[in-house]
């Protein structure tokens, strides 16, 4: 078979990246905020553009409340995952590989993972003292999602990305196919290039179109 | 809190990136050729050296008996995970990142991926004509698995790897730590600087020990 006909139909598979917050599961922060009902816990890099400032920030009024990281875990554990998520999210691990790329951190994480069977997750760590409060906070080096949709190009596979904020069209962009999901009108209109739903009816005909 | 420190006590999540077969699975040619009595299915880089031509091979003799690629999933859907390979992936993706990197093709190892309950796999594609005859293979760019572990290194990850074969050794030295796991004398002894075991319970004892 010459080169050329075998390099043109050289078949990749698929793999979705999708974030993790508002995609499949809500806010984690947001929900934590509500549960103790302390509402600087709803402040965003909307509010503190600097994402170091804002965590520590957070961290400081964990440590006031007394809130440790089990205390938190508990709270995540009653969240449950955004109605149709864990069909969604079936489907798509039936037909192609899929992972979650989130800004979240594995110890908030985990309950929620457990719900949705156990997909692979790339995210970040916390570090907690001996009494289990949460001390620091430790973002995985090249933690940028676009890296990670970099890294599963040059692997070999046809990247569809899927994700909600102004933050992430980085990723959408370098992904072969970026998808907004639950985004608000104004980033939609800010980035026609992007098919865009909420539901996951409409994403699951999406990505069987492309 | 002076950068330097910060530096020394970064903490990484783990991943871990294990081979398919005879890690998880049987071979799966040497299953196909057992099923249907065709010896020369057992054929394996061993004896033909050349990866293209010992898949073209192969290919020709599926098509020579009239073998689609239904008849080899049907002889797949048959096969089963090693005893105990289930619980040990469960336990391996409760606690830490877990993903198979394998030289094996999606249309081949879906039924056995369903039964281990979808962990994330990193393989290669299987092209077929009209009438379900395989007719060509196509392995991912960057497909070698020492550039998986590469990849999950530059996004942040320690990296454990495990494999069984002479041939997958790369990734084991490329990961920051690498287990032998069901790999023969004759590659143990070659690569003394890997752990080496053949029971699930002392590579989970491994990895809880690293």
């Amino acid at each position: 078979m010459p080169q050329n006909r075998y390099r043109k139909s050289h078949k990749k598979p698929t793999l979705i990246a999708m974030d993790f917050e508002s995609i499949l599961v809500p806010e984690i922060w947001i929900s934590i905020a509500k549960k103790t009902r302390i509402p600087e816990l709803r402040l965003t890099t909307r509010d503190v553009p600097d994402y170091d400032q804002l965590m520590k920030k957070r961290l400081k009024i964990l440590a006031k409340n007394n809130l440790s990281l089990k205390n938190i875990q508990s709270i995540i554990a009653e969240m449950e995952p955004i109605a149709g998520a864990k069909e969604f999210l079936d489907w798509a691990r039936m037909n192609f590989e899929t992972i979650i790329v989130s800004d979240t951190f594995y110890e908030f994480a985990r309950p929620l993972i457990q719900k949705l069977n156990h997909p692979t997750l790339l995210c970040h760590l916390l570090e907690t003292n001996n009494k289990n409060q949460i001390i620091d906070y430790h973002l995985r080096e090249s933690g940028k999602k676009e890296n990670a949709v970099k890294a599963f190009k040059n692997l070999g596979f046809r990247v569809i990305a899927i994700d909600d904020s102004y933050n992430d069209t980085d990723m959408l962009k370098t992904a072969d196919i970026g998808i907004l999901f639950n985004a608000s009108s104004n980033v939609v209109s800010q980035f026609p290039q992007f098919s865009s739903c909420h539901s996951y009816d409409k994403l699951k005909t999406f990505i069987q179109k492309v």
